[in-house]
Formats: structure tokens, C-alpha cells, sequence
């Protein structure tokens, strides 16, 4: 089999995560990693993967299939998914949903300018958890979607708390709650606010001599990060977090209950759940096979930009139409 | 908005679910309802829909954009379903999963000599579940899928027991082993015989005078349907059955937990749950979003056979893409 020629552009926890999946999957190999640091500096995984300066990219002459770009929503991929979306197919993972719809339409100019077919918005949320909103919500429109995030780490929270004066290293976890998790799944449709869905938990390191009455208030009634949760901290020795916290577990539930019946007699409910140990290397497993999908569908002559909603699931999978239809329908 | 015309071949418990979702659904009309019982001995729930007799559709003239077929899996579609599609866009819930690959090829090439566009088994299983096995295969390569059934009633072992002599009326319910769900969610991964799947559950109403332990005995060790199962037996009264026993629940999961990273150090878990109050009602939701999706798709100008696994979630969904990534991406 002819394998997918992929590169990745950027280094951290999501490209390493792309090489993980690529080693997993019979049809895609890490031809290249692309790199804004030295690349003499980087050792990657893949054995016989290229380790190239951004640059190499600029001719639009890299011999790649699709390019998986591994940077931040923030700066990052506002200017690198337009960017080499005219010379390559890509996948990205924005997330801000806010930025969707002007992301979206700066990359499909940007692909349909260059003749290529772009992804936009892959992972879980963005990503499954939107196929399953929009399944959900197709399927029982007389509804209500919920989505709860958590277990699990939240880069933002966490350095939000490090920016606090006095504190050496945090890790913040979101949980859902549990009875508004039951209250939805009771099919009442409860009208829920921010502190009734998710509580705050905070393991926190404070430099020696620091005031921790302080800094736990600090953390509380932060505006936007913590004020509007339940939040608990707890102060921890810089052992016990790398021992215990050091793991990037997280997950989450979408959750729809409608009504069906002539007279809305009836009750249904659907409800996805994701548990990860990893959330940088789900995420990478997600794009790595919405990457497949990509290239088949430019192969075919699809030009412009995509999302997850757009795309056949028949397409992500390395198998025939015949064994899918044998084996998972 | 002009709306969806569809028309249902068949009118029973799918054939009503269709009426109740097209009424939830600003985009679709029920126009007629073709039946092989005396069209005038039918009241339909549908201001308006014609009712007739389904020789009516054999010219082919029929002003409807989509059939949908409600009959059943074992002698209705395998002739229904090739037939309608060289005339008329249709759906189907084709439910036989092992016969499915021989129904597909009949069905598409009905549809490709006819120039039309088909869409067969849409329903929860095979449909939603087959769409997150296929999902859940195609993110995590390295792990296993699981599907359990229920809590929810068994038509079929329904039946089966109200053949046996001296049985007056029966309900049967398959359940999910908690256990085995929490062995499965532990990502171990198990190997689990049927018996330890699930267990049924059944209610029988029987006749005066009648031998309950030979029926009993007759139940439990019925091949294929209950002897590789725990199965209890309830004897009750036909009061009883009628009060608390006749509803159609439904539901089940689908959970697949797979392995990521270098060294398959980390565990990821998806999990798919739908309970339902009306199994009929709640197919007949999925089929009519699939339906949309279906005369979308066949005005583009796709022709032939497809299953879910092919059609985009964005086409099931009666919203503009802006709209969908604006709100549910």
C-alpha cells in the first residue's frame, strides 16, 4: 500500500501525539516535521522523518500529502492555516469556537485560491463532540444538547493560576457535576447555570513563605476563569504534583434527551462520552484520521475547506467500502 | 421554504414514527402513505396525506421526492427496497446485518439503473451505533469495539415465547450485565462470552391451568434464543402486561477503548449511549434526518446506494452550514 506522506508543522505535545497515531495506522507515514526552533535541536520519533526549518514549506514544493498544523488557536493558526492552505491540503485543530465561521472563511479562500483541500476544527471538542451535537440534534429536534467537560486538565486554568504572585507551579482540573449529569439524563431538560455544570479544582505549589489564604482567594474570585464555579484548591509540594498531576487526562460527556410521539409523549436520549489518559494524543488520533479523509477527498477534486460535519465517516477509515459495510455497519 | 415530500410505504409502528417526525421538522411534509391493506380502512395521523394503495407507485409518477420503507427486513425490503429505488429516491431500515452486503449491491444497482439515490439501513443499530463503531475504529486502530443492547424489549424473543403452548401473551426485555459495561469501560478490554453480555428478562401471561414450570423450562432452554443466556421468568396476568409492559424501550451502548502513544501507554474510551422510551418512534427520527439527507444529495446529482457511513451529519441537519458551525460546531 502506498502510503499517506504526512508532515507536521510544530513540535509539542500535539505533532509528537500525530506520530504516535501515524505508527499506529497501516496507511500514513511522518515523512517531515517542520519546525520554527534549530531543527539540529529536535529528535523526533519517526525513524526516517525529515526535520526541516518552517521555510522548507514556502515553494509549496514539500513532498507531502497533507500537512498536520500543530500550533496554538491563538497566533498560530489564524496566519498558518490561510498560509499553507494555498500550497498544501491541511488539517488543523482550532479552537476557539467563537473564531470559527472568519477561521473557516480565511482558509477556504485560501484553499480554493490554491487548489487544495483544507480541514479545519479537528479533535474532540471541536470535533466528535460537534458531529455528535449536530447528529443529536438532527436526529431529535425537539431538544436540548449539553455538554460537560472532565475530568480533566485545563492548560488555561492552570497557567492562569501560575501568573498569581507567590505560586511556583498549579494544575487545574474541571468536573462535571454529577447531579446536573443526572439531571440531564433524566431527560428534564434542566436549565442549568455555569456553577451547577462544572467545579473548579486547583493542586497548587506556593514558593516558601508565601501567604496561601491569599493566593486561595486570588484563585476564587477570579473573574471569568473561577469566579462563576465552585472552586476548591489545595496546596501540595512540588513532588506530590509531578508525582501525581503530571498526566493530561481529560474527557467529557455531549448529552441530548428530546421528545418524540405525535403529542411529545416519549422520552429519547443520546449521550457521548469521552475518558482519556492523554488528551494531546486523542486529539492527534482524531486529526490523524480526518488527515486520512482529507486526502482521499482532494484526490477526488475537493477544493476549499471543511469541517468534521462535512466529511463521511466511510472516508477516516483505511478500509473498503465492502469491509465496513461487513464488519461495522 | 419548500418542503421535503416524502412518502411511507408501510404503515406501522415506522410508518406512524415517520408522520410524528416529519411533524418536529419545519422542512418535510408526510404527502401520501401507500399501503397493501384497503387504503380507505386507514386513518393516518397527517392532515392532508393522501392514502393509496402501493400499486400506485409502480409507474413511477408518483409526485414525491423520497420513499421511505417501513416493512420489515425479512421478506419486505429484500424486495421492496431494489424495486421503489429504479423509480424513486428511497430509505430504508434494513436490519439483517449479515445480509446487508447482498442487499446493498441489489439496492444500488436498482438505483444506478434507475438514476435515483438510496440510502439503507438508517435506524440506531445498524445507524447510530454502526456510525460510532466506525468512528471509534477509525480514531483508535489499537483497541476493540463492544456493543451491548437494552434495557429494552425484544420483539423477536416476544414472539418466540408466545409460539409455546400454553402461553397466552409474553414480553421480553434484554439487559445489558452492568458488570461487563464496567469491565469494558475499565479499557481492559475482556473477552466476554454471550452469557456474560447480557441477560433476558421475560413476562408471561399464562393460560388457565397451564404447566408454568414446563413453560418455564421451555423458555430457558430455547436454542439460540435463551439457552446461551440467564434468563428469569415472570409469570403475570394479561392486567399486569397491559399496565406495565407495553411500551417499546430501547437503547444500548457502543464503547470502544483503544491504546495511544509510542509505547500504547495511555488509554482512551468512547462510549455511545441511547435510551429510548419508543424504539419505533426514535428509528423513525433517524430515518427522516437521513432522509433529508438522502433528496439533498440526490438534487447534487449522487446516485446509487449508500449506508450512514457515507453521508456527511452536515446533510442531515435542516440548517445552513454557516448556522451549523456557528452553533453546534
Amino acid at each position: 500500500m502506498e502510503k499517506i506522506r504526512i508532515g507536521i508543522v510544530g513540535y509539542g505535545n500535539l505533532g509528537r501525539g500525530i506520530e504516535c497515531a501515524a505508527k499506529q495506522s497501516p496507511d500514513t507515514a511522518v515523512v517531515a516535521v517542520y519546525t520554527r526552533r534549530d531543527p539540529a535541536s529536535l529528535s523526533v520519533l519517526t525513524e526516517g522523518a525529515q526535520v526541516l526549518p518552517v521555510s522548507a514549506l514556502d515553494d509549496g514544493k514539500q513532498d507531502v500529502d497533507v500537512l498536520i498544523l500543530c500550533g496554538g488557536s491563538a497566533t498560530d493558526l489564524p496566519v498558518q492555516t490561510p498560509r499553507y492552505a494555498r500550497l498544501y491540503n491541511v488539517v488543523d485543530s482550532f479552537d476557539n469556537h467563537t473564531r470559527i465561521p472568519e477561521h473557516f472563511d480565511a482558509v477556504n479562500d485560501a484553499a480554493l485560491a490554491g487548489g487544495t483541500l483544507a480541514t479545519i476544527s479537528v479533535g474532540w471538542d471541536p470535533g466528535l463532540f460537534s458531529l455528535n451535537r449536530a447528529l443529536a440534534t438532527a436526529v431529535l429536534p425537539d431538544g436540548e444538547n449539553y455538554t460537560f467537560w472532565g475530568k480533566g486538565v485545563s492548560q488555561g486554568h492552570s497557567d492562569a493560576i501560575r501568573r498569581i504572585p507567590g505560586v511556583r507551579n498549579a494544575r487545574q482540573y474541571t468536573i462535571p457535576v454529577e447531579s446536573a449529569l443526572e439531571a440531564v439524563r433524566s431527560g428534564a431538560n434542566p436549565a442549568l447555570t455555569t456553577r451547577e455544570k462544572h467545579t473548579r479544582e486547583c493542586f497548587v505549589v506556593a514558593e516558601e513563605g508565601a501567604d496561601r489564604e491569599r493566593i486561595r482567594r486570588e484563585i476564587v474570585t477570579m473573574p471569568a476563569y473561577f469566579a462563576d464555579y465552585d472552586t476548591t484548591v489545595h496546596f501540595i509540594s512540588e513532588e506530590e504534583l509531578l508525582r501525581d498531576h503530571s498526566g493530561i487526562p481529560h474527557g467529557g460527556f455531549v448529552i441530548r434527551s428530546g421528545k418524540t410521539g405525535w403529542n411529545r409523549e416519549n422520552t429519547e436520549l443520546l449521550e457521548f462520552r469521552l475518558k482519556l489518559d492523554s488528551n494531546p494524543e486523542f486529539t492527534s488520533s482524531v486529526i490523524l484520521a480526518y488527515a486520512r479523509a482529507t486526502v482521499r477527498l482532494a484526490r477526488r477534486g475537493e477544493r476549499g475547506c471543511r469541517t468534521i460535519l462535512d466529511i463521511p465517516v466511510a472516508e477516516t477509515l483505511p478500509m473498503t467500502p465492502e469491509e465496513m459495510r461487513k464488519t461495522l455497519l
